[in-house]
């Protein structure tokens, strides 16, 4: 398989380490700091299984997208569009096109733009960047796809890397069964600077949480959406699984980036409101952190 | 008049310290380090009006409060039991007792200990205390008392002093009109480590300021309280007039000291909870300054 990765963060690295790993022709599209240190040392991989330096093909023009027969989109969600469009003259017309993203519109945003069709999939991965070039993995690593997301020769492909794949038939529940969880837990790590098994552990994190969840759940049955499992189990999980993880939201706002929570707790407040559901949980979690990212916009302003 | 404050914390060294400057004969009750300070260079108030070094009696000695004719309780709302406790033997039978505390029920769970009337009063003053015997003042300085807390010479003597008294014959409703001040910005306050000015231009931070005090008045109204004034514009007021203020949360968490909340945010979820009113925004912001001093007490572990 030819793949190409639009985004080389700890999403991108981890997926298109593992796939280059096993043979996989693939090419990271990222920053320059990260296709550096990719070309010099490839990409550095300290997982949970595995230490490696994982030769792979890097590259920041998305033009060297051209001629995939897969690409994964992994960039974050507030950087859907744009790079649907700088990728859009690049796409074959027959890629296959799925988005690792987190919130669940993103699909259907890049489709929106390159009028291509776009697959969903849910990522359950814990990693996160500790330099140019250097991913660490904290834990699992599997993917839920929909039926027609993936040949099974590419299913294949996946599994044998490393990569477990779940084929669902309701994919867009599974997104938002990742949204709650996300709702619940990226907030909250980001504002008090706590991993998620501390959060678990105290009485008025869950507390919190489980008001967050059932606002979440209140706006997906207004829209009819089922959402697969037990999400407030899934919850539970998640702290004994990646008890010492920090959320994407906790590691943007350490470092001083903007975070996903538009389309995180932001997405349930919006959606809440257009549905005449009251979320004042997921809006409190949003404003705060919205108040925290422009405290740090302010402290450090750079572009946009 | 002889006054004895209990709690020499930035209100009780301010009201203290406004009176022993006009004339009165005021002991402060406090730690050891205030008290030291207060000693050798008087209380040092920096206001807006004034700068001087106050002469005041300092002690650390509850049984110095003997002989006084007015008490004013100025400890932190959980202190109250035990500042109760240790002040019962020495408080005369016709002292009057002012509670200037934050929350709406300290005089009644000073009066259980007690067994003597306490009047509450609302107290409204930006001050914080910069270092030993060293108090800060930002604005304002007013309480409102019920008709029957002073005596007209009382009252002659705290206006003279430069305290303006307002009496009002709803002091209960006062009181909740303040609390929902403090649920509005103490724990924003905090949780951002930003001041009141800066909370309120901002839009995320008023749309929660907004939920918060929705929740608080139906609260208010399922126990037929009457809240005086409009809530929202007073939230307005307090931008205007303590722009630059941190919340007394916020100086608590900033210096590794257990907060108020439980008897703020956390006042209102317990009352909610029990008169069946959902409060998730106050819930929110209360379950994440108690994770937040989790934190703190986990980092600095000291005598509870």
């Amino acid at each position: 398989m030819r793949i190409a990765v639009m985004g080389a963060g700890a999403v991108g690295c981890y997926y298109g380490g593992m796939l280059s790993r096993a043979g996989h022709q693939v090419i990271l599209i990222g920053r320059a700091q990260h296709v550096e240190a990719i070309h010099q040392h490839g990409l550095f991989m300290d997982t949970t299984r595995f230490r490696a330096h994982v030769p792979v093909r890097a590259s920041t023009e998305v033009s060297d997208i051209r001629g995939a027969s897969l690409i994964l989109c992994c960039v974050k969600s507030n950087d859907t569009e744009n790079a649907a469009a700088v990728m859009a003259p690049f796409v074959e017309p027959n890629a296959i096109l799925l988005s690792l993203q987190n919130g669940v519109d993103n699909a259907g945003r890049l489709h929106a733009k390159l009028q291509h069709i776009v697959h969903p999939a849910v990522v359950y991965v814990a990693a996160e960047m500790m330099g140019p070039g250097h991913l660490k993995h904290h834990g699992r690593g599997e993917l839920v796809v929909g039926p027609s997301a993936m040949s099974p020769e590419m299913l294949e492909g996946f599994v044998s890397a490393g990569v477990p794949v779940h084929v669902s038939d309701n994919v867009f529940g599974e997104l938002w069964a990742k949204l709650i969880l996300n709702c619940a837990y990226n907030a909250i790590s980001a504002i008090t600077k706590l991993p998620y098994g501390l959060l678990f552990e105290n009485e008025d994190a869950r507390d919190l949480m489980r008001l967050v969840v059932h606002e979440c759940l209140a706006v997906a049955q207004r829209e009819s959406i089922t959402v697969p499992g037990d999400s407030w189990q899934e919850v539970e999980r998640i702290a004994a699984t990646m008890a010492g993880q920090f959320s994407s939201t906790a590691q943007d706002l350490m470092r001083g980036r903007r975070s996903e929570i538009d389309h995180l707790n932001g997405y349930i407040v919006r959606r809440g409101k257009s549905s005449a559901i009251d979320t004042p949980a997921n809006q409190a979690l949003y404003s705060l952190v919205k108040l925290l990212e422009s405290a740090i916009t302010a402290d450090h302003p750079g572009p946009t």
